[in-house]
């Protein structure tokens, strides 16, 4: 049972059961307008006795409707029972996060396969799309099939016989790692929208915590797909000398507005369902509507066409059913029950901030610069928070530890930052030969500064991408191909493949995206120069 | 202000306006929970006195709060002052669908331009897009520019020097034709989802009727986009002796099911709102909130990727602003805009029934069999419903005029089904040369169903699609053109154009859309053979 509170927000579930609890007529319908029947009412004869033709039911309403009567009743629902058996990293210092924000403490949830080696050189480091968790593969903690079981395992794409494999759940998620669902300790609550604004590039800090935590250096590879695609690439950028080999599939070098305008409706409709409360619905019925709806948008932008005139054609779910306006045909069915499996799986505020995070991403170097003047105003503000601690508590052991920390982390952006003004004073002078080498790239002054952007990730690079894409199109991908070519890296390789499975292509096709990982993972290392 | 029944109809206000009019604390957002605040509440040194960072704000939730509460003191949206200086053509008898619901009487709204020639062999109709009025152009009743404004007058693209350009509000929709939005006569309501479920084929008899009225007996054209481009095909399959020359751009020969995805999506974000109220909103207030959203998931559909990276890019609305979780780039607010001028000019229900017509559209002949066996079944109920009104009035002149017209309608449609009949036989034989024909076309029976269906329009046809579309993508063009070819007519012309504007196109591009159409429309007889 919920709290008080939940009450005052089930006027959505009032409003959408009062056509089923209530007659039309008793609601004052026909009552309140009501005319003598007019001539032309012998139409009635076969339908029903006041209007011209039976009024059309709603079953996908009422379906709606009674969901939110069960959660209304039921247990709020909890997302980390939906994924189990991760391990936990604690990072108990101040995070400062890129817009200014700082998160007290950090939690990351993370799973791994393989064993570390000696060398600890062993490591591959994969990033998530949005939604998903660090639950990568089954495992003895988890037997439930990972959202990439085939491809992880002993002798399979990423081989577990030979590498020590990592997951972690996205800073921002719900799966473990701290994000909107976790409570804030500054008063015990849940953050909701209290929540900073967080970036690609802080969840790539965040992860980076973890592999120091693991005495991780330096990874063999960072891969991801999609968003995890992106957060491959910022890792390389953040920390060039940690990684050995990058790939990115289906992601981009920087957003286009083409996806941002389909996650922006995504977060549109989620946010207009009224029990997204601006966010603070933990303690009441969560926004499942708003949810649901955001994944039938992001289906659509995950998959594509010619898969869908395949796999359902003009099919109807049942052929025998009069046409209606709710789900009818088999593609809206199959729409509905992917909306209906998610809702209630993953935390909105989730949805919200990390879909916001991927609209920002942007590798081009004056967003770099930008971040790190951000970055540089705001360091001030951990240094005194650790001041009003110490002021708070005595100077100990645990406290100097947080002051070092803190330092680290002040040292590590500041060697980052040294990095950009050294590429300022090379792009100072001007670059003929790089111009020579851009090929399809065009010569406009956003692409240059994507190429000046690029800069410094000069590991052995995979690109993949797939045409069906609508999502993360395929000239995104051979953009990150020839930006990071044209900087200067000439260990790129760029494949793009004709699957039919739009931008989900990375989940579904085991044999071409498999394939290119395990080819790119095992390469020699003179192989790769 | 509204009646009584609007008051039951704002809880979604309500909802929305909680946070703002009661601030979170006084909702016991942090007192039922509230604890102690943790040792890390020093992290709040610079920021909220509750919370680690500031919550968030969410201006585009309050400007929908505002609407709603505007809508709820304010006048009743009319769909009527919208468009105006239409003429209306009234059709008094009543009117079968072809899923069986039967419309007591009808309107038509249309707009014409130039003059009809003394043969009465000069005419062209222009069928519109889902929400489009007859108000293609200007003329003295509307000085308002139209939706087709630069393509139809004097000299112009449709040139109304020498032809009779018509122009119709769809059946099912809201300027000025019969649609939900309509009174139904059988007790003087609104029909909202007592409304029938409506084809494209039912708005093609409804235009027709219009025809006859007009003493049209043929068309010089059938012309139209998008929607209007699925109407020009099933005119001319109906009424293949009435249209001299199709054109159709932009449009298909059935819906695919990404296309069903896309509108799908609108429609159950619409329904979802409480304010739809499962159609019976119009004494209340609409459902603007979910209007807007609609519109913003078509407008994605309607432009493309690469338009909105050359005219947004990656530009925020205010550069100096922190990121937002509302409409932040410059895209978002595009996109906002373009759904808040949408949200109230159109009948929601009138989305609906006319996105669900378009969903159905399939010019198999399977389909169309389907379609003329419902409508035998159901022809009888005309009978009845005459009758019982012989019954109820003394047959006299009018009733009597009643009766022919619906014979003439029971024979419009039987002769089409002895037109089926015989393709029937045709195909019974083995179709070998046909098969010969087919050049790209798959020889699945889907498409080859496609192609009888296609048979009888032998007209010359010109068959535009644009490269960027995506909700109407080239190789559905290309369908329509080489299933037409496959069924005989070998007066197909097809234009592929490399535009950037997506489905859009027809509305922009004057030069390459507005050329095709005139050089098809002023052919010589002759050279169209």
């Amino acid at each position: 049972m919920k709290s008080a509170l939940s009450l005052a927000r089930t006027s959505y579930t009032q409003v959408l059961k009062r056509p089923t609890l209530l007659p039309l007529k008793s609601l004052g319908y026909r009552g309140l307008h009501h005319q003598p029947a007019l001539k032309d009412s012998s139409c009635n004869a076969n339908n029903s006795p006041t209007s011209s033709n039976p009024p059309l039911s709603f079953p996908c309403i009422d379906k709606m409707e009674s969901r939110t009567l069960e959660l209304d009743s039921g247990p709020e629902p909890s997302y980390d029972n939906i994924v189990t058996g991760y391990e936990k990293f604690e990072y108990p210092h101040p995070f400062l996060l890129d817009h200014g924000g700082i998160l007290p403490k950090i939690d990351i949830a993370y799973e791994t396969w393989g064993t570390l080696n000696a060398k600890k050189d062993n490591a591959i480091l994969i990033h998530t799309g949005l939604s998903a968790s660090s639950h990568a593969r089954s495992h003895a903690k988890n037997t439930k099939p990972g959202w990439w079981e085939s491809f992880i395992g002993p002798s399979a794409h990423i081989d577990t016989n030979k590498f020590f494999v990592i997951c972690t759940n996205a800073l921002g998620g719900c799966y473990g790692s701290t994000g909107p669902s976790s409570i804030d300790p500054a008063d015990g609550e849940r953050y909701a929208t209290r929540f900073p604004i967080i970036t690609v590039f802080d969840m790539i800090r965040a992860q980076f915590k973890l592999l120091d935590h693991l005495g991780i250096d330096k990874l063999h590879a960072s891969v991801g797909s999609s968003m995890g695609g992106m957060q491959s690439i910022a890792a390389a950028k953040l920390f060039p000398d940690r990684v050995k080999r990058l790939i990115s599939i289906s992601a981009c070098a920087r957003s286009h507005p083409y996806s941002i305008a389909l996650r922006h409706t995504q977060r549109q409709v989620l946010m207009a369902d009224p029990n997204w409360n601006k966010g603070f619905y933990y303690k009441g019925i969560p926004p499942h509507v708003g949810m649901k709806l955001a994944r039938e948008i992001a289906t659509i932008s995950y998959r594509s066409g010619p898969e869908w005139e395949l796999r359902f054609g003009r099919k109807r779910s049942n052929e025998n059913q009069s046409p209606a306006l709710c789900p009818d045909f088999l593609i809206e069915t199959y729409l509905d029950h992917q909306g209906e499996r998610f809702c209630l799986q993953y935390d909105p505020n989730s949805l919200l901030y990390i879909s916001k995070a991927m609209d920002m991403f942007d590798m081009s170097r004056s967003e770099s610069e930008k971040l790190q003047r951000q970055r540089q105003h705001n360091l001030p503000k951990i240094e005194q928070i650790l001041k009003h601690r110490q002021q708070l508590e005595r100077p100990d052991e645990e406290d100097a530890r947080i002051m070092a920390e803190a330092c680290r982390s002040i040292i590590g952006t500041q060697s980052a930052l040294e990095g950009k003004q050294e590429e300022k004073n090379m792009s100072a002078k001007p670059a003929e030969d790089k111009k020579n080498r851009l090929t399809t790239l065009s010569s406009d002054p956003a692409t240059q500064d994507l190429v000046e952007g690029m800069k410094g990730i000069n590991m052995p690079t995979l690109v993949l991408g797939v045409q069906s894409d609508i999502l993360f199109p395929v000239w995104q991908q051979k953009e990150i191909a020839e930006c990071l070519r044209a900087s200067g890296n000439n260990r790129v390789t760029y494949y793009e493949l004709d699957a039919m499975f739009g931008h989900d292509t990375f989940l579904i096709d085991r044999v071409s995206v498999g394939g290119a990982i395990k080819g790119h993972l095992e390469l020699l290392d003179d192989e790769s120069v």
